[in-house]
């Protein structure tokens, strides 16, 4: 019987109770670099255009800078597009996050992967 | 205008997409061991009985053994107890979560926080 698949590590960023960034919005700003535009960016990983919206104003809202520059026409009208601060959030969080992966490696990940039950 | 409260990093483990262990699990494995039992273990973390039950269940079907004994007298009639396993991985997910917060220090966490928004 194999064994479980690999045990994968997701890094969340709270401030307080409220949820500031991590792998979803990475992801998302991503996309929205790729596609030019929000609802692109949002189908492109399954999220509906109300969410991808969503979490874009809420990291617009939660950095000093706006991190996703929509276009003029409207929120499904124009295009969009990463902001400077944008691309330094991001790069920041994949920078942490490759050395918290990194990092995790070891005898209580390895522990946690022994106790996991082999996959049906 | 004071800043940001600090970032906190809370650590996800996954098998695929499925989330296997996490903060709200081990919060939940500790409080089940102080109050020796499922619903009160749940009130105290602010969960409803019928949240920190299908946690429980969760965890109980995805590990080699479960980590949760529930005592006779049905879901809502006995007490519960951690099991060898269940001490086990919240002792595992403790120690990678430590070492995790531990190795996030450093530029890009403090990159992070100095493109947080002051706090209003």
């Amino acid at each position: 019987m194999p064994r479980a698949g690999p045990l994968k590590i997701k890094l969340q960023l709270y401030v307080g109770e409220e949820r500031a960034f991590g792998p979803g919005r990475a992801d998302l700003l991503e996309a929205i670099d790729h596609e030019g535009s929000i609802s692109a960016a949002g189908r492109s990983l399954g999220m509906s255009y109300r969410y991808a919206w969503m979490l874009v104003e809420s990291m617009n809202h939660g950095f000093v800078e706006k991190l996703v520059e929509a276009a003029p026409g409207g929120k499904r009208g124009g295009g969009a597009v990463l902001t400077d601060a944008g691309r330094r959030v991001l790069a920041a969080y994949r920078s942490l996050e490759a050395k918290v992966v990194e990092s995790a490696r070891g005898e209580a990940l390895d522990q946690l992967q022994g106790l996991l039950k082999p996959e049906a």
